[in-house]
């Protein structure tokens, strides 16, 4: 171990490159993403502090190794130091030209604000004495060694910044001083002594005069930092793994706030709100970069600095291109001005909004950039979701604003629409939202790392202060939570649960609507509407991309017979209305239509119950008679919608009861009627009836094919007006193309009642009108029986449809009505399960038997056309699993086909044989 | 095909054997039982009549060919017949010495009354001349004319057998008589030529006087006769396969009614009711056999024959012996005297109660003629489960007795207690049993193949007619249903639906109880014992051998590391008295202590209400330490009772709300409450908090381990007074093995959670207690995701049990409480399913789950313990598959361990490797 290179210094990324194999991924795992990009950034000339990394494995081996830096490390980590002096000509300790590093931690992916920094290591009473003689800026030099030594004390020692802030604010108005600016060399002298006071104070020991002490103590911080709270909560909720650890990166220091010329700033190669190929950016002259991302104070726009400091914007302007065409990717930069001179001390890839994100990508095939494949793959499934989020009706928004709703306007941080009630702290918003199932809007005067669960469980979020680089938005942008920041009109008075704003008082607990494209806040409730996806042209092209990758992807690994071709996307649709949506939204068929939606409707529910409470056959024959034409009048609008594409429609499948009025309501007017000795015996007979029906365990009792057992009247009828749909349409010269879904299928004898009189019925309708079209009988996978004899049940079924959400159920012997609020939440949050099986497949359990399913059912018939109707077909992470294990077609929500488009083609692509 | 050999003569036998690969059951399903039989006692020398078997194949070649005989069969069937002729002297047609042949079915399983028989077949106009001629005895002629012309119009043409009935009933009305006896020759004679006309009439055409034409058309008869109703019927219940076809067999006729010297009757080599080893049967004299097994007339015991008939009497018992010896096993024997002459025309092994098949095991293995293997294999576990069925208690039978309850006293046809309503036709006994779940005894002057569906549905079988070989006793016997037959002084009035006896009259509707053990049938209901099982030292011996072949099974096909011997036998048991029965049925465990019974004791269910609606942890605590001395000694009992031996013990498992009050009639009671008024605050609360309670499907619900990862509380208290009452009884010197099980997991993330917390209390008692003993946590499998993952389960659990009430409703999706009364009793009815797959494992899906979750339960731990229990633990059919799985054992309720152990003995001969 000791023979093992721990350190490199950034001009050593081909020994890096050589020890991890070459790889560049491998290089980031080694170094971390921002040492990485130091030391790439250094190989291609640009212009970077001389420091080193210390890396990854080091980390780890300090963590597994009970704390302790593995043998060799620290005695490199000195060589690096002696080399950096060498560079810089500077020396780390010396009173008279001493060397300054800060001390970075630099993860694989890009943690913001999770892992912890200290800057200006170095100085001490000694060499901040000798920093003033060559500077000859006393208020600079003990500006930053109080910066030191308040970031050492929280950071580094663990002090509670609190501490330090309340000595600052006390000193202030003791100076009847009301900002830092205004305090002068003394000042700061005076403070610095103070803060080591409470060093001293808090731990007993003094501020560490020595700075490989200071730097050996950081570097164990940055280590021990990885497995901090923050960083576990912030790694849970973005699905990182824990085990990769972090560098940390000592780069020379270089000052933005040393005198004239001197400034520090961070920018985006492209806009990260639009995408506009434009550079993008804030900085502050006469400032430390923390300044900037804190958005404490007001930043200037990037575009000033070509007429503040011209020659420095130029090379800045080329540093950018050539950094964004070396990483083929927006990037997004720090940077530093040291008394005219330019720094960079960053690179990474931009985050972005799921609207940039489409627009760089399609934008970056155009340039000739990237290919129309990396295009697709660059875009995130749940980007594009955002994409399709509502927005406020503008109709809507402009009535609220001309009623004076309008309180506050901000920095649009993140695009999306969020009404919600309003709350002050992250953990009462997490409550409310988790355990009172309320919609929050979380309200700060800014947000840091420990907000961040309050943060994700919120619609939305408003800030008073920061600017579109904090801490709040990048949050926002990254999790797709629409976001105001920086609307300072926002007075925020966490003593009284208040905020005013524009001569308005908000209680917590009222409702605000946070426009995060516009940065509008508005009083109260705002109606949204759902976006066009026809106006997003670049999207549109995307997807026309991710469809051509999924119809052509080769599946040389599908045994032979099964689907060559990615998965297709269709919809999930009960109407004429939903499918022609899902039709412009790119669906390839139906996957499932409801029928019994359509019995809910008011002037059908009547019938409908009277054909439940039938006695004959005949009366039930007469109601069902009535309601034939309104089905097939559904079906035919359905068909005509989806002419030329396949149409999967779902015979009747809750149970009757559910058609019946609310049977405790009955109850309570009958008891109420026999107290007063009144007799209704109409409702009495009615309660009776509703009462014959109950079931303890409605969700495993008279359903599916099981009511059609015991009474085919109803789906013989919906089967004839399924039919008759087709073949009208067809007269009409349209290409009806239905296949009738049975569902709840646990026996394949079931299907041996049932499906040959249906189809009996099918061909007695279409001699009767004269017409022949294709058509197919197939059933549900839902009951985990059916899947254990998928081979059986594809004797008779010719197509399968994964009801996940029943199969889950069962599976799991969850009830979906209550375990959720019964102690579902609880599971997730204790990490008992690992997310929710009902919006993720869980692929260990219900995968592993659809997986199962499917290769028995193809056993059976090679052609079976398999797909999924469960609200999983909408869920990237369930997508790929589908592709996996071979489906034919995944169905969801018309809202959630772009996702799944996208989604499809991503799982072509990763899993190409 | 026309050269193959489809009829065999009954000398043939060789041949036969030789054509089947020597096999003597090939010989059987080639043949059929009776007519293998008749040519194995042809072969040893028993004096058969002459005749032929036409084979099964040549059946299933009929059915199969479109009900057309094989090419070459019909001219091998005439074949026959002259070789008949030749043993016979007699001539097929010859009105000189006609040959006389019956033509009966013989199917390889024994049907009793399911197949069609003609008899007389020969016999025309001028052949009856001839043999009026020959035997001077012209009434007898056209008395067997008669009945030729009668079964031949029903059995082979189809004619109702009403209409000759009709005829005959008039005819001697009109003569003024009233027995068939007392009619003359020309009488017969008449009757015949009547008989003719209904045949021409109902026909079209003449009755056949082609002998060998009557001989074709009863051949056909008796193969169509395979796909009958009744046959079907029959075999579906007696779960016997469809493709096997039936013989016919063609006899030579002998004539038990032909004149002085001559008789008829059955007789069995041993009591078939008791299993006493002295021959038992019945006869008359002049009749012919149907007279007997119908039960028309009143038969003799065979003992009476020695005087009669004392020669005959001798080689009838020398032949039964022969019999009984060269089969080894108990033979039901059927034979005529002609004129002096002994004709053996049927044996077959004989049916027999429970209690005599266990004797005649038993003793067979003491006469060294059966091992004791074969004597274990020769008890079928249902039959042992009749042994344990209830009896009238003695005392109360005395009581009933002296209060005039004693109706009628009949035969005691096959033993057991009955209690039910009484209805005197199959239909409505099968609605009123299967529809409105009553218990029936169903009442009928005697019994006919169409009432088996009757005679299955019913509880217990009265007749008023026939002996104890008639139709009811045999298929009572055979399906273990109490029964009296030839109640001769209950009088049945089908018109009125009323039977009376001894002066009373009883409804149809009202309850009789019926005692097939002593014959005797009393008014009302009398309440009955369980039997004793130490009582039947038979039994305890046969279950004493199994447990041997269970436990020296030698499982050679087993992988390596899986259990090397045949199942145990474990008891559910909740209470210290059923684990004392359990252990002294035989079991050698408990497999399930259901903890939660024990809560709902009336002391203790308002402590545990008081538990659950706790407000604070504390509160809970108070009543779960209020709790904890009960069920400390409920255990105490428990281990004490199975010392020495494992008892698994089930944490909590339903849901809450079970031990709440009814929710509807609190309900009914507020809202009375608030019309009128009144506040019942205590009411409404308990009323809120029940209602919160409420879920929408419970089954899958808020129960099980779930319950314990909400509420740990009540599981540490559970486990606390495990281990306490355990290191108790240990401190008493004696050997607790507890095993703790944890219900309904479906994550192993859940037993990560609670199962350490748990194992920390066992630990801290041990060490509070100053002693120590082994023990085992573990899990139920039920819930199908468990099965899926049984490998990350078995990590953790140290045993799993299934739980396949639980596994069958979430594979099935089925919900327990609901799915019979809603659609399961029809989905059986209409072979939806093919059984109940509550009461046997539905191998097909919930079994391949098990097979999968012992493969991956064993997978990671070899050592893994594995059983089941459920309903199904005492099923054989379902025990059989445990078997082939691997379990390690079964637990079932104390009172089907018996069974089991037979059921295990017999699985393990059946799979040895």
């Amino acid at each position: 171990m000791a023979d093992q290179k721990w350190v490199y210094a950034f001009q050593e990324v081909e020994e890096a490159e050589k020890h991890v194999g070459g790889a560049w991924d491998g290089v980031r795992a080694l170094l971390g993403g921002k040492g990485a990009n130091l030391a790439e950034m250094t190989r291609i000339g640009i212009p970077v502090p001389p420091g080193f990394t210390v890396t990854t494995e080091a980390c780890n081996a300090y963590i597994n190794g009970g704390n302790k830096f593995p043998a060799g490390m620290w005695e490199q980590e000195l060589e690096a130091m002696r080399e950096t002096e060498k560079m810089t000509g500077k020396k780390f300790g010396d009173a008279k030209n001493p060397l300054l590093v800060s001390c970075r931690s630099g993860a694989v992916k890009s943690m913001p604000g999770m892992m912890d920094t200290v800057l200006n290591i170095g100085l001490n009473d000694e060499t901040a004495k000798g920093m003033v003689a060559l500077t000859g800026d006393e208020r600079f030099v003990y500006d930053a060694y109080r910066r030191l030594v308040q970031m050492f004390g929280s950071v580094v020692l663990g002090i509670d910044d609190e501490a330090f802030e309340e000595v600052l604010d006390e000193y202030k108005k003791a100076r009847g001083v009301e900002l830092d600016t205004e305090l002068e060399a003394e000042d700061w002298k005076k403070i610095t002594a103070e803060f080591q006071k409470i060093v001293k104070k808090e731990k007993g020991f003094d501020f560490p005069q020595d700075p490989y002490e200071q730097l050996r103590l950081a570097t164990e911080a940055v280590f021990a930092s990885w497995n901090g709270k923050r960083a576990v909560d912030y790694r849970n909720a973005a699905g990182i793994p824990h085990d990769l650890g972090t560098a940390v990166n000592v780069v020379t220091m270089v000052f933005g706030n040393m005198a004239e010329g001197s400034g520090t700033g961070v920018a985006f190669t492209r806009n990260p709100s639009t995408g506009e190929n434009k550079l993008w950016g804030e900085y502050l002259l006469n400032a430390q970069g923390e300044d900037v991302v804190a958005g404490i104070r007001n930043a200037e726009d990037i575009g000033k600095l070509k007429e503040e400091l011209p020659e420095v914007y130029q090379q800045f302007l080329e540093i950018t291109r050539k950094l964004e065409s070396h990483y083929r990717e927006m990037q997004d930069v720090e940077f530093t001005i040291e008394r005219g001179k330019l720094w960079m001390l960053q690179t990474r890839d931009g985050k972005r909004t799921a609207k940039a994100a489409v627009k760089i990508a399609v934008d970056m095939v155009a340039e000739g950039l990237i290919s129309r494949e990396e295009a697709v793959s660059r875009v995130q499934p749940t980007q594009v979701d955002t994409l399709l989020h509502p927005q406020f009706d503008p109709t809507e928004k402009a009535k609220a604003e001309e009623s004076g709703k309008l309180i506050a306007t901000g920095v649009n941080a993140s695009p999306g629409a969020a009404v919600g009630r309003i709350y002050f702290d992250a953990d009462t918003a997490q409550k409310k939202s988790k355990e009172d199932g309320e919609d929050v809007i979380m309200v700060r005067p800014f947000t840091k790392p420990d907000d961040v669960h309050g943060m994700l469980a919120s619609k939305g979020i408003l800030t008073s202060e920061g600017g579109a680089t904090s801490h709040a938005a990048v949050v926002a942008r990254q999790f797709g939570i629409p976001c105001v920041v920086g609307a300072s009109e926002v007075q925020i008075d966490m003593q009284n649960r208040i905020l005013e704003a524009d001569g308005k008082t908000v209680k917590e607990g009222d409702y605000l609507s946070v426009d995060g494209t516009s940065g509008e806040v508005f009083l109260g409730e705002i109606p949204s509407v759902a976006p066009s996806l026809e106006e997003q042209t670049e999207l549109m092209e995307l997807l026309t991309w991710a469809d051509e990758i999924s119809a052509t992807a080769d599946i040389r690994t599908a045994p032979e017979g099964w689907p060559t071709r990615g998965l297709m996307v269709w919809a999930n649709a009960d109407y004429p209305e939903d499918a022609r949506r899902a039709r412009s939204y790119g669906a390839q068929g139906i996957g499932l239509c409801r029928t019994e939606h359509m019995f809910f409707e008011p002037e059908r529910l009547p019938i409908v119950q009277q054909m439940i409470l039938a006695d004959t056959v005949e009366e039930r024959q007469a109601a069902l008679d009535k309601l034939l034409p309104y089905q097939r009048s559904d079906f035919d609008g359905l068909f005509e919608a989806m002419t030329g594409l396949p149409v999967i429609i779902r015979l009747i499948d809750p149970p009757l009861h559910e058609f019946m009025p609310d049977e405790h309501k009955l109850l309570e007017e009958v008891i109420a009627n026999r107290i007063q000795n009144k007799v209704d015996q109409k409702k009495e007979d009615l309660l009776a009836s509703i009462q014959n029906m109950h079931e303890s365990n409605p969700m495993m009792g008279l359903r599916g094919v099981r009511l059609s057992v015991v009474m085919p009247e109803i789906v013989s009828m919906q089967v004839r007006a399924i039919f008759e749909a087709a073949a009208d349409v067809k007269l009409r010269g349209l290409e009806p193309h239905p296949e009738v879904m049975i569902p709840l299928t646990g026996h394949v004898n079931e299907l041996h009642f049932i499906q040959p009189k249906l189809v009996e019925i099918a061909k007695q309708v279409m001699k009767e009108k004269g017409v022949e079209f294709a058509y197919k009988f197939g059933t549900m996978i839902e009951i985990p029986r059916a899947g254990l004899t998928a081979d059986e049940i594809a004797g008779t079924a010719e197509f399968f449809s994964f009801g996940t959400n029943d199969l889950t159920q069962f599976t799991f012997g969850y009830s979906r009505d209550d375990a959720e609020r019964n102690f579902l939440v609880k599971y997730i949050e204790d990490g008992i399960l690992p997310r929710n099986p009902f919006q993720t497949i869980d692929i260990k359990g219900v995968g592993q038997l659809m997986d199962l399913t499917v290769k028995k059912g193809r056993g059976t018939r090679i052609e079976l056309e398999v797909g999924i109707c469960g609200e999983h077909g909408g869920d990237p992470e369930s997508i790929d699993w589908c592709h996996k294990i071979g489906l034919n077609y995944v169905s969801c929500s018309p809202f959630r086909v772009p996702v799944a488009r996208l989604a499809a083609a991503q799982s072509a692509m990763k899993n190409r044989g």
